[in-house]
């Protein structure tokens, strides 16, 4: 049943995965039972790639490249934990290696509702809950967290084996029956810690609930305390009815189009811009190949990795850090998205397949939305001499996905405009992962949180998102990066007379590292092209970064946040290509404990960039938030948005956004609310160097 | 024919412009001549203002205001400047003085007309540009641009004397007769200098057109040099052809309304915001009195003071530093927004009226643009348990206002959205203004521009945006501002025993000065109240600023760039509130010495906050670019965005959009391109904390 080699970029498929699995359980005893984490594409070499893709674009037939599956999987009930290489074109085993110790698979949904629903009706979580004398008929739910990593009892069951770390709430007890009743508004001091092999309870974990670590003997719960419900119909005044309908009409439809380069990976057109979209559990959206206007841009850019440490020091929040992609997955907590939810337009969607705990192809409907939007003006410019206006609007292309991790969302998007821009956006939602704090103490200040709810802390907690970039600017074989700095000139007689001279300095990066910004020198970091040069100008053809500056982890360079996040430290890793090298930090995070990850491979000290007897860079751009929650952030959050922009420099000859049609009102079918409307039609006029119909904002 | 008081905030009206220029015209003998530079509404002292909107907003009648008018003038063709101050309740000049010496009003539409016209008659000029030997039928253009300062001739004519340096270009030679055709691709080396009082040319300026200040004499203009045409008609590959409408339909109207507080100032309402609109001649679009709720945020709300300073130090270039909105005028340089062009869906515009240089009343129409718009989701949470999911999309609504000074635009925008947040947007686009270099330099990198086309140079130039906050954040009386820093603790046994802790601390600011963000600390401006606590957690009710970090000013601080724009070298500046203290750079920047603006304002050391034994403060937050010119921003920019958000923190109980209706798509009437249509009606299920029709994105 060997698969004939389809696309190799082209996710998974339902077939592939079956065999996949099918291959991995032909190598053990009939019976045995197996727990699959990942089963997933595992990517050609990018020499190869290259070269299919290459001959692909040019009309020629590609060299065939064999599929293969990765497949992480457990021996079900133990902690024998597995990394497999399937061969699909060749219907074989090419590895199969047990891994560890110190080496965990990430959580998975099944796991997760299991795990909270045995951890309940265990008699030791039961008695402690007991002890809170909780009013009668209340709902005492669970989120299972990742157990995180301390460094304590090296060796023992905390690092050995695989946890979770439950956190307690209760629904609301005057309304216990509302499955959705926001259970964080009422946080429980009682946190359980679960083998994974067994389901068993092996700690229970009291917190403390004071200003200090001091944890005291659980007892009877203080209330009342009132609900903080996020659903429509619990809202105490009703919703507001004054916000009318704004609808997008597209009546030619989108400009975009979308084709199948396998069963599952798309392909995408519009405007000029050209790429592939593919999906996998890690990492969820992928792109592929992006060229604008047949150049190439991008190898390869998705979102790497994510780290989100909590600043409370005191037991257990202390090993509270999560990495939402190695320890659960981007594609594997994709939402289902639906019309009229979660984009506004002409949309199209994008479904994917996945493997389940038994290793089960199954159907994510929906986990990638696309479609345009109007972004305000592009660009504008009246000669006040003939007050004719040109006037040019910001179109642009966006694919979004969106995760659901436990208590918490991401909003994650790749957005394309008109003038060569491509921005990754991420607006972090959601509800934040709560504490139970002495109701006395609500209107003190918390040295680890913000009270956000009578008796509820929102700790303190930093988010670390890591973008993985493989350029090829321009062309593969000499790219290079580079970060450019604006500096005063030094005062002089003839030089700098009047003090106010200023010019820029451009440096090589020449070894793989971290880098960071420098706002004071206006630094920039650039992917260029030094085999490629600008017809005009002969710069360098090159895209730079524009990233918002974060503030670094803020755990010490000893602790476990900081030696497993490792990409936390810089805005800007540099590393030299390497198959395999995806994940910022680290292929395996679940209570993972640093020493992989892009740190480690930056501190290789390759040499990058060919003109420096380097090879081709992988940059990793770094950027966050800590998030100092605000009251306004709960019951949930009003998202807060980061945004990274490549953004073409001396890549086109001139604003390649020149050839889009001036905003006009025979396209926008815009309303004057104030009679306004009627003016246009003066402004009309004919050819020639004169405004185009509508085309114009003329100054009287 | 004293006026009738109507409100205070009322902008000034046609007949109180002509009532104020009669006034000053009577104070002068039959037939003296003037040139009218501002005529604008001086705003009532600050207390009697608020004690009038408080009884406004109590229903009580207010405590008439006289109306008073700040009349700005020239006896014409002469370099007497005046400020006078007409009272138009009693029909009185309260005060007439002259001015001077080294203070210089703005420069004025028709002056810069004037200038130009007369300038390209002189006969030195003509002279000067016979030596290029232009093709024949070469069409000449200059933009006049305001003098700058650079301190030489301390008393002589270049601080004493109004001028204005005019940068010549001319017109593709190949097509001479294109009145829209892009001159800045074709810039000449000569740069006459002229006297505003008698618009004579007091000197022909040579420009370097070298790496270095060498200036060489006239010579034939080397060519050929292409044309690089931004109007659509020129566009060598025509237009594309493939981007489908995209329009906006708002089939019950638009959610705001827009009501009369004077004959032109608007008061708008939307989704609890509240707020008064005026307009001037300096600052452009102004906001007044806003409140959220019927709680007070903000007194005043605007645009204080832009300075462009240019980094290349050779002569003249040396001086070139635009204030545009003390320079010329925001209000001055408004574009006349045109429906279906500069905004998209149903608009409501605001019109103006300025006074000319005659003192005449003028029409501004459609100076600014008010519309919705829809920016994606604003929340989501989906309850893994019930897959139920919760999503609201984020609705803003958009002041919008475009200025065009000569060669740029500054697309100028508040926005308010549904998460209690005002956010300043600009976006500035535009062409550059260019310099000629030799056209065998172009493919050579240059130290202080970047070459945009053959034979020229885009010069290295900052930007620099003042925003001033009159706070009320919570209401009068208590108003403070502080900063707050996330600091890592140190490791401690007992504490911090695994190096993650860290915790936040706040710092008022007690005293008038300049302040800096702090990326490392995670450094944050909050304003808040001190007399106004939380229900909840008892934190003082704020509004917190979140502003980029910028490159302060590179020119040193003994240049006239620096003492000129006295905002340019701190993010943040907090005075005591004072009187007449509105534009950042000071009052009169033209050819302005330093000496008066907001750091000078700041060095009085005033105690700020009342719990400091101060005074209530006013906030001023700088932000800019330092740009550095893609060829990509060339013939026409494609916008650079910058954005300030004033965010609430603990300032309302909880998520202010909870109440928001769900995203649905009975509302949102999007289209799906590939059948998944058809799965929202299983998505719709009845009440009781299960989803409303349409509004969910369950996960399968």
């Amino acid at each position: 049943m060997a698969s004939s080699p389809s696309h190799p970029l082209g996710p998974l498929t339902k077939s592939e995965i079956s065999q996949a699995t099918a291959l991995i359980k032909s190598q053990w005893p009939e019976g045995t039972k197996f727990q699959f984490k990942i089963v997933t594409l595992l990517e050609a070499p990018k020499d190869e790639l290259v070269l299919y893709l290459e001959a692909e674009r040019a009309g020629r037939t590609p060299k065939p490249i064999d599929r293969k599956a990765t497949v992480v999987y457990y021996l079900r009930n133990t902690d024998k934990l597995h990394e497999a290489v399937a061969n699909l074109t060749k219907n074989k085993v090419e590895s199969n290696a047990r891994l560890g110790p110190f080496i965990h698979a990430p959580g998975d949904a099944e796991e997760i509702v299991a795990i909270e629903k045995s951890m309940l009706e265990d008699e030791g979580v039961k008695a402690a809950i007991a002890k809170l004398q909780l009013p009668a008929g209340t709902v005492v739910v669970a989120d299972p967290w990742i157990y995180g990593s301390d460094g304590v009892h090296e060796g023992e069951f905390s690092d050995h084996k695989r946890l979770m770390q439950c956190f307690l709430y209760m629904r609301d007890p005057n309304n216990s029956s509302a499955e959705d009743g926001c259970h964080y508004a009422f946080p429980l001091p009682i946190s359980p810690v679960v083998d994974c092999v067994d389901h068993k309870v092996i700690r229970i974990d009291i917190m403390p609930t004071g200003l200090d670590g001091t944890v005291k003997p659980l007892k009877a719960w203080q209330g009342p305390v009132p609900p903080n419900e996020y659903v429509p119909e619990a809202q105490p005044g009703g919703l507001r009815k004054d916000l009318k309908p704004l609808q997008v009409a597209q009546p030619e439809g989108a400009s975009f189009s979308v084709s199948s380069f396998s069963e599952l990976g798309k392909t995408i057109k519009w405007q000029k811009w050209d790429f592939k979209v593919g999906f996998n559990q890690r990492e969820g959206m992928i792109l592929y190949d992006v060229h604008y206007d047949g150049r190439p841009l991008f190898h390869r850019l998705s979102l790497s990795d994510m780290a989100i440490p909590y600043g409370d020091p005191r037991h257990p929040f202390h090993k509270k850090q999560a990495f939402d992609l190695g320890d659960v997955g981007a594609g594997a907590t994709a939402n289902n998205l639906s019309l009229g939810c979660d984009c506004l337009g002409s949309i199209y969607y994008i479904s994917g397949v996945l493997a389940d705990d038994e290793g089960r192809p199954t159907d994510f409907p929906n986990v990638i939305c696309i479609h345009e939007q109007d972004s305000g003006l592009l660009w504008k410019h009246t000669n006040y001499r003939t007050n004719r206006a040109v006037v040019v609007r910001n179109r642009e292309l966006v694919l979004q996905s969106i995760l659901t991790v436990s208590n918490y969302e991401y909003i994650l998007a790749w957005n394309f405009n008109l003038a060569g821009d491509i921005t990754y956006e991420v607006r972090a939602t959601g509800i934040l992962s709560t504490q139970p704090l002495d109701l006395d103490l609500t209107t003190t200040k918390h040295p680890y949180g913000t009270v956000v709810h009578p008796g509820v802390l929102g700790g303190y907690h930093q988010h670390f998102f890591s973008l993985r970039i493989d350029p090829m600017v321009g062309g593969r074989g000499n790219q290079s990066v580079v970060y450019e700095e604006a500096h005063a000139l030094p005062r002089d007689p003839k030089i700098n007379p009047h003090g106010v001279g200023y010019t820029t300095t451009t440096t090589p990066i020449t070894t793989s590292g971290g880098y960071d910004l420098d706002v004071a020198s206006n630094r920039t970091f650039k992917m260029v092209n030094t085999g490629v040069r600008n017809a005009i100008n002969n710069a360098c053809v090159g895209y730079k970064i524009h990233v918002p500056p974060m503030q670094t982890m803020l755990a010490d360079a000893e602790s476990y946040h900081h030696k497993r996040a490792e990409f936390a430290d810089h805005n800007i890793y540099v590393t030299k290509y390497a198959e395999n090298e995806l994940f910022a930090g680290g292929y395996y995070t679940n209570q993972s404990r640093g020493g992989t990850g892009v740190r480690s491979w930056a501190n290789r000290k390759d040499r990058i960039g060919r003109e420096n007897g380097g090879e081709e860079p992988v940059v990793w751009v770094q950027f966050g938030i800590n998030h100092i929650p605000r009251i306004e952030d709960f019951p949930v959050m009003p998202m807060e948005m980061l945004k990274v922009t490549l953004r073409p420099v001396n890549f086109f000859d001139r604003n390649p956004a020149l050839d889009v049609p001036s905003s006009n009102q025979e396209m926008n079918h815009s309303v004057g609310l104030n009679g306004v409307v009627d003016s246009v039609a003066e402004l009309k006029v004919g050819e020639g160097g004169k405004p185009e119909a509508g085309a114009c904002c003329s100054k009287l």
